[in-house]
């Protein structure tokens, strides 16, 4: 299949090796990187936003979520998941330890790792974030359909693949 | 259709005034706006690390990249597509002045708009770049059909489009 503009975005490696097509000929609506950084800057502008009122910075409000769903993180998987540097992810959970959203303590096996869990406190917090982002992200996807919401997020999967493969 | 957790994760409203699914039950991986941050932050890195070779900041790429395709640009539109504030843009156009890489001039129809264009040798910056990014695009996705590729792009436009209607 061809692209919008006569041919297609994504070209053979053969038809590469002649030559690239420019920036231009491409179309920046056309270069999902430039689509993904205004999608992910927006959503990041209106939580930080949105949580104001919740006293929780969006870093913050990313520890909750994932601690809700992962109990017992490490400090380098939490920066994993919550895409931070580690230096940042320690003063954050500091912070929270300090507010008592957190807690934190060694890991059975490995006394080193410590590891980190929401207090009642914590998963209160995030209880009453959770619908206004649940709204926002809604409305994010309004009239995208389950099959084409399911097709969106499998497309994501494999970039974030091929993005670790990559790093290898 | 219903989603990977036995059912969708995108529900009607009538389902969504009953309750609304936790984060847990939806799972950080079926959660698309956790998984565009992973992918804009992780292209952003990649993107800051290779650039230290051809001295030049992921903004000012930003900008290079976008005059390359809209010549004649003001500061408020350049802002906008660059995802950054003004102050900020004010502030990079202004180094990327004095490095010879733009020019600014006032627009003929409104001389309180300047309009920004690339100089030849802010042309040769982006060209020299471009290769590298093309490449990195293409490992993106690297096993995505043209199909796939088209509709991946369609639905970010669509959540794009939601996104403005929402600040509206």
């Amino acid at each position: 299949m061809v692209g919008r503009f006569g041919r297609g975005v994504l070209r053979t490696a053969d038809e590469r090796a002649e030559s690239i097509p420019s920036m231009g000929e491409l179309g920046l609506n056309h270069f999902a990187p430039y689509l993904l950084n205004r999608v992910a800057a927006s959503w990041n502008a209106d939580m930080s936003e949105e949580l104001k009122r919740f006293d929780v910075t969006t870093l913050k409000m990313r520890v909750l979520a994932i601690l809700s769903v992962s109990s017992g993180l490490a400090i380098n998987e939490l920066s994993l998941f919550a895409v931070t540097e580690q230096s940042t992810m320690s003063r954050t959970l500091d912070a929270m330890e300090e507010q008592g959203l957190i807690r934190r303590r060694p890991r059975a096996d490995d006394a080193r790792v410590r590891e980190t869990s929401l207090t009642d406190k914590g998963a209160a917090a995030f209880a009453a974030i959770w619908p206004m982002m649940y709204g926002r992200f809604r409305e994010m996807f309004e009239g995208v359909s389950e099959d084409e919401y399911q097709a969106f997020t499998a497309t994501l999967h494999r970039i974030i693949e091929n993005m670790r493969r990559s790093e290898d």
